[in-house]
């Protein structure tokens, strides 16, 4: 445990060749695949436009964007609840830094809007408490090699934003492991507030029903605009 | 903002002048007091116990605790609320890490148990937002100096369990800012599941009414035992 490197992963997976280019920086308009179990991380310069799109409409995207001159800044959840008064982020709302800097805007969803800031990254201890006797892909994990293979490090593993994941919040404080009430094909849309590096990944989960009841994980779909 | 210092405050206070000893180490049974507006951190070895309590009953207590072998291990409220299922902590609930490890477990409680685990500390930044026109003293703050003062740096500053902070969350996702429910003299026990730094601020939130409707910010007590 002494000097341990939070930017590396505990294991390697495809996201070490699902690269949009060496650097991040994307083809604009060009349509890229998030593979099914991988992360991508792409640049966003300011005013740029990230799509990711839902094909089957039961697939988890953890979700994050870090300062592209400091990724020591980077969006936080917690500072985001303190923003808005509210767990949920809706059309319109700011996605704040640690230091409390506007990174995106969420600024369109066909979704029904059921995304999760509570619930952690899946990480590869995470899989071994549910029973998994071997390695499994994992979303920290996924994070790490998406920075590493365009030439960054994650400082930490943020709370991630998780599209699409179903964890409906009680009055009582509980909360509760749902399917995603997504459609196929339907998308949301984040503009850039400063150049940022956002970080996808198609959330492995196949043990609980975070990506839907049949657990079966799926690509994701993304497209980079000019604003 | 290049080679930004996450373990570097904005600001100092009071909290420099306020540590237990040079290493953290407490003398076991000594009544301590987190100066109003200060920080301390203190060594818990595994086993021990930490008790916090609120004379007022109105302070909150910004609360984090570290692996003392490694600080990029430390309470993470995300993977508490993933491990627990639930936002709100409750007596016997443990308190795990970002690497699903118990660093603590909460083990008794005589406040009506109304702990935040959604909000960030409150920084610089926030109360350049709230309007202070000066550097306010604030709990990120706290909690570096704290660490720095015992020899110890903060890789980052973590969500925190903010003890006695009363955020309710509405079935829509929406929070609020309410006033603390505990009363004057109640206590909150951890027990530590391996060594770890623990650290409380208390909070200097005079702007919002996070320390009770006159916002007042007061000091708060705790004391050390073995278990």
């Amino acid at each position: 445990m002494q000097n341990f490197d939070p930017s590396q992963p505990d294991g390697f997976n495809q996201t070490m060749d699902s690269s949009v280019s060496a650097d991040g920086l994307p083809i604009i308009a060009e349509r890229y695949t998030v593979p099914a179990r991988s992360g991508v991380a792409v640049y966003l310069a300011t005013g740029q436009t990230l799509t990711i799109t839902n094909p089957t409409g039961w697939q988890v995207c953890d979700f994050w964007a870090f300062n592209a001159a400091e990724l020591h800044e980077y969006m936080s959840m917690s500072h985001v609840h303190t923003d808005l008064l509210s767990v949920f982020p809706k059309v319109g709302d700011s996605l704040v830094s640690n230091l409390r800097n506007p990174l995106l805007t969420l600024t369109q969803d066909s979704s029904p809007g059921v995304h999760d800031t509570t619930i952690a990254a899946c990480d590869a201890n995470r899989y071994k408490q549910l029973g998994v006797p071997h390695y499994h892909e994992n979303c920290a994990d996924n994070l790490r090699q998406a920075l590493l293979v365009i030439g960054q490090k994650a400082p930490l593993v943020p709370a991630p934003f998780n599209l699409w994941m179903n964890v409906p919040v009680a009055p009582d404080g509980s909360l509760a492991w749902a399917a995603p009430v997504s459609k196929p094909g339907e998308a949301i849309t984040f503009k850039a507030e400063m150049p940022v590096y956002a970080v996808m990944s198609a959330c492995p989960q196949d043990v609980t029903p975070v990506n839907g009841d049949e657990g079966q994980p799926s690509a994701l779909e993304f497209v980079v605009h000019e604003g």
